[in-house]
């Protein structure tokens, strides 16, 4: 129901696909009769691999997330978010509002062990032709170093499993690449990721900036909630921008018409490669249930993205594997803490001995 | 001599500025006898509008502020800034070390009235092909409420002067546009304009997103340090990437090369409109002289454009301009808070004598 578009974007991408994937099947969350509408619109309204499950109430863009959780108790979003804690979805995708579906999320299904704060996770094209994983893109607006820690450890495995490379590099975002730069928290982060490096539970880069991103330098860039979401928005408004000026500069004389007529290949094969809504659909991580978060504005071709990659991560039991690695990495850093600690107790033993 | 490329750049940079700007006059600040072997490769070891000022110490580019400002008291950076101060030049221009030139600038050039830090403000390009302006790109990554309502208040003042829009509109750069929305000191900040859009010394537009920047939504976008410089860098490098794939994809084919020529115009005029060169040069804002700060990686053609725009920041007395609009909004909201602040305490008095 979500998304600035609802049921005329949600229906359609996923009758799409459904036509791509003939062994999936989808449970449509909303108020029953509007779905329905939609579905015969569609003329699809007896659809085998769609069933329609009934929620009475919608969350709104702009709702507070008090409203969402305490007073929307048979909201779309917390009926279907409900499905996967009950084990009747693999997945649930939604173009709602971000903070009531992370709280909602967080609230029902739980974090995973060792995770305080669940974080938001997408992923860029760089220029190696590969994918960057950011997070948090917005989840968490205020982050301590240890949750920067944290995002590195989920990031870290989410990318090991779907992108099958055991030793993700992974930067921290800061404004410089030097140790000493940044603020405290990232600062103190770094730390945290270093002791992490020495001891092999991470693959850790060093400071990343903001260019890194789309230079592949790194394979998971962590930051915080505030600072991804502001950048992320920032790179789609300059993406749309580009595109504009391309779309009017090619219009803008019949020549240039013919030119970009015969530059056809080129500009779709352009338009292919940073097409963004080909990434949509970031994974809510560190939770105990696959969720995924398309863009609010997502049109169908989008939306029916986000619903792939939710696909994809069933497909590839993504949860199972993140989990396994989460608590072996939280293992190995355990372990080491502790052998660092009994080093230091010694330490001050054999100091105190002499 | 600062940059990733010193002299090779900054010479040819300041004649190509020397001969489309007739009457202007440029100082090289660093070692005598290196800058004049430069300017002999190009001979115009004698150029009558070029004077060199001898340094012998370089800031390099990671150099701790510490060591720039207390170890290298004869660096080119610190002695072109005193001729700044000693009022023998009227800007100064540097491609070195950000952290060290802000410091340098703070401890002798010292702050304007009402400012405790000065910010970085560079100029983005819009799709109402208007500037966006935004600040701080990096001076400060720790900021409270109180500098974001400053940087606020200077780049209104900096924005009035030199496009001579009296009263530009001011966005807040934030996670989402509700005023709920952000962390402890967004929020904070956000009230503080507030007050100030009431008592009309700011147009407060609200709280703008990262796609704001490129949609031309506001005039003037605040935001601290590290948000700031770390959003310039993305959208620095998705730039790139985005030149990158389109350079590789009008070659990869010979009809697309045909398209590619015949599509010239338009894309010699795409590369203008998205050149970032063009936005070279941002403006060290809140300082009692003009110091502006050009990219690091910066060209001949992108360093001349830092030139060319302090040299325009000088043509229109923008110092004396923002100091006397900055001592204005100041006094009308310090009359406001005066004026809050009896209602406040005669409503106390009132309360008191009910």
């Amino acid at each position: 129901m979500g998304g600035d578009h609802g049921l005329s974007v949600t229906v359609p991408a996923s009758l799409s696909f459904l036509k791509q994937e003939a062994a999936a099947e989808l449970v449509l969350v909303g108020p029953q009769e509007l779905i329905e509408a939609e579905l015969r619109k569609h003329k699809a309204e007896n659809h085998p691999r769609i069933k329609v499950k009934n929620a009475s109430e919608i969350v709104k863009m702009d709702d507070p997330i008090e409203v969402a959780l305490r007073r929307k108790k048979d909201s779309s979003m917390r009926v279907a978010i409900q499905l996967v804690k009950d084990g009747e979805v693999h997945a649930c995708v939604s173009a709602g509002n971000t903070g009531a579906l992370m709280a909602i999320s967080r609230y029902l299904l739980k974090t995973m062990p060792g995770v305080d704060r669940p974080a938001i996770c997408a992923i860029l094209p760089n220029q190696k032709n590969g994918p960057t994983y950011v997070l948090d893109l917005g989840a968490n607006v205020d982050c301590e170093a240890e949750h920067l820690h944290q995002f590195a450890l989920m990031g870290s495995a989410l990318f090991a499993n779907i992108e099958g490379n055991p030793h993700p590099k992974i930067g921290l975002l800061n404004v410089g690449t030097e140790a000493i730069k940044g603020n405290d928290v990232v600062k103190k982060a770094g730390d945290l990721l270093h002791i992490e490096h020495e001891n092999g539970t991470l693959n850790f880069y060093g400071n990343a900036e903001g260019n890194d991103i789309f230079e592949g330098t790194c394979d998971v860039i962590v930051c915080d909630g505030f600072v991804g979401n502001v950048t992320l928005k920032s790179i789609e408004g300059l993406g749309r921008f580009v595109r504009n000026v391309l779309v009017t500069e090619f219009r803008s004389s019949l020549l240039n018409g013919l030119g970009a007529l015969l530059a056809g290949k080129a500009l779709k094969s352009i338009r292919q490669r940073l097409n963004p809504s080909r990434f949509n659909g970031a994974c809510m991580l560190g939770l105990r249930g696959l969720v995924f978060k398309s863009h609010g504005s997502a049109d169908a071709y989008a939306y029916e993205c986000a619903i792939r990659r939710a696909h994809e991560a069933v497909r590839r039991d993504v949860l199972l594997r993140i989990s396994t690695t989460m608590a072996e990495l939280l293992q190995k850093s355990k372990e080491h803490h502790a052998v660092e600690k009994t080093n230091t107790e010694n330490g001050i033993q054999e100091q105190e001995t002499v």
